[in-house]
């Protein structure tokens, strides 16, 4: 595998969260777990990736404390995934790519879901848009 | 360069966006267009990448229609890579990376900047977090 830099120091949170979550594995891994995905074979199953990527993607998850891992909870054998409340938080980020492609998307028709509440079964609202453009300041000054 | 699986057809939305921004460069990238960098030469002092990977990332962001070129705003001979609509649309996904690494970051007091609102001088607020669990329903269905 080839070595990429990495943003673990950079003082950016975007940089900072980009190390931990910004490949396209990990994301569609976090997006598995949120629908209730848990055990390895169901990861594998749902994104046809292969498994020693896989294994590589929920070590690293876990390692970054956005995964722990349990027994699993019917008593078997198996070893489930779930997400902790870092991993959890992620949640908005889905929301804000699924938005992004839901409005610039040159291909519409071809996406096939939509996001409901289960509280009101009603559509997840777009996420308030900050203002831009956005400009950074140093902490405190 | 590894190719790697795309996700440009796959109907979750999700998937989609992760496939047209998803890895750090391009993010990083959209980052700096919109903290106003405009020049390749000012992108690679900014990211300190490799000029041949910025050149590939830059003319991917242009084939999504995330970035368009036009000559230099000081008649230059230079080119300055734009941010289209659909690439400020990218803004909210920052805002949501940033403010998942401020709440869960292991090392908080790494983090030098902050967000900042043009309009009112005030830091950015915290986007809506919506609902958890998630479920992704058909369309219409």
């Amino acid at each position: 595998m080839v070595k990429r830099t990495s943003f673990e120091r950079d003082d950016c949170p975007i940089a900072r969260s980009l190390d931990a979550i910004g490949d396209w594995w990990s994301m569609l891994i976090i997006r598995e777990a949120l629908f209730g995905s848990r055990r390895f074979g169901e990861f594998q199953k749902k994104l046809g990736l292969a498994k020693n990527i896989l294994t590589v993607r929920l070590r690293a998850l876990v390692d970054q404390g956005i995964l722990t891992t349990a027994p699993a909870s019917d008593g078997s054998a198996y070893q489930e995934y779930l997400l902790t409340s870092k991993g959890r938080g992620v949640f908005p980020v889905l929301v804000a790519l699924r938005q992004w492609s839901e409005e610039f998307d040159e291909r519409p028709e071809e996406i096939t879901t939509i996001l409901i509440d289960k509280e009101n079964g009603m559509p997840v609202r777009k996420l308030d848009n900050p203002p831009s453009p956005p400009t950074a300041s140093p902490r405190g000054g």
